[in-house]
């Protein structure tokens, strides 16, 4: 191997990323979103603050980025399919509920829900990346329920997901009550009742 | 009566408040939440800046007050009770996505759901004077149910009442899907089929 030759660009291209990204995630825990800039995420992760602008938009972007590598790492959007229906939807929903009271989600995920209301095209990324893949793995799931018929066939799943993550996320954005892993239980118990044939 | 004395300062009291109150949801419409100043509205509702800041702590708090004035002037809080359930929560949900997707109550609502994610003292205040009391209202209205044995009498009312308004405010916030008539009436369709006893 000649000496002229650096290390691989793209492994160093995907250290990079992941230096940011998980400095972004650091200092949104520590200072909160107004107070992270992307200088900081930049200082923090041992880049120049123009290999931040060459792959982000924005702050906002950057954040984005961090959360869905984060959920997804953690636990992906797939459902669990024991089986047993009510089962699976109370381990979906308990795990939004801790990730909804968890501090390091909450930071990050009130900044995006309040960027969203300016952002069009973060509304759409995060619609297309993010919420619509997690409502879309619950109605699969529920899909399956239809066809082993343990619910009802002729729901409309589009409200019946709705009714399962609308109640946490109205707790939480309005902040009417706590989001806590017994509220996720009592909507799966009521949802259920909705969804039997 | 002495000519001295000048008009009823509690009437003139009254006057200046609702034209603040105009004149906030007017530059609202007309401009958004970030172009609407204390000083404009001040300016168009003929008062000095004092007085608006006599009366209220902040642009939000004005905001808040003058949607308060308008949902309380429109409709107060209280559902209909025809004898029939699913017609007067669709009733009442039918009026709350007419709400969220009219321009003027949009602007608003979505300032103030912004506003509250950073002001602790405003997210109490419209819990205690509008959310609070809208959930309780439409609680109110499922006891009765209950008692005339409409409704399961052993159902968790906090959790009934947020899978009625939770998909609309999820839809609304989180940006998913337009909120309309139509997803009003399947919601209350699929909730009335968690509460039947």
């Amino acid at each position: 191997m000649s000496e002229a030759r650096g290390p691989d660009p793209t492994r160093r291209s995907e250290r990079s990323r992941k230096a940011i990204l998980s400095a972004a995630m650091e200092l949104m825990t520590e200072s909160g979103y107004a107070k992270t800039s992307i200088e900081a995420i930049a200082a923090r992760a041992g880049v120049g603050k123009q290999t931040i602008y060459r792959w982000w938009p924005s702050k906002a972007a950057v954040i984005f980025d961090a959360l869905l590598d984060l959920t997804e790492g953690q636990q992906g959007f797939g459902l669990l399919e024991t089986g047993d229906l009510k089962e699976d939807l109370k381990h979906a929903l308990r795990a939004t509920a801790e990730e909804l009271a968890d501090p390091k989600f909450d930071v990050s995920f009130r900044a995006l829900a309040i960027e969203i209301q300016y952002d069009p095209k973060l509304a759409g990324h995060w619609r297309e990346k993010m919420l619509g893949p997690a409502l879309e793995a619950t109605k699969e799931r529920l899909r399956s329920a239809q066809r082993s018929g343990e619910i009802d066939d002729e729901l409309d799943l589009d409200v019946a997901v709705e009714m399962l993550y609308g109640p946490l996320y109205h707790r939480w954005l309005l902040q009417t009550a706590p989001v806590t892993t017994q509220h996720a239980d009592a909507v799966v118990d009521l949802a259920m009742r909705a969804m039997s044939r």
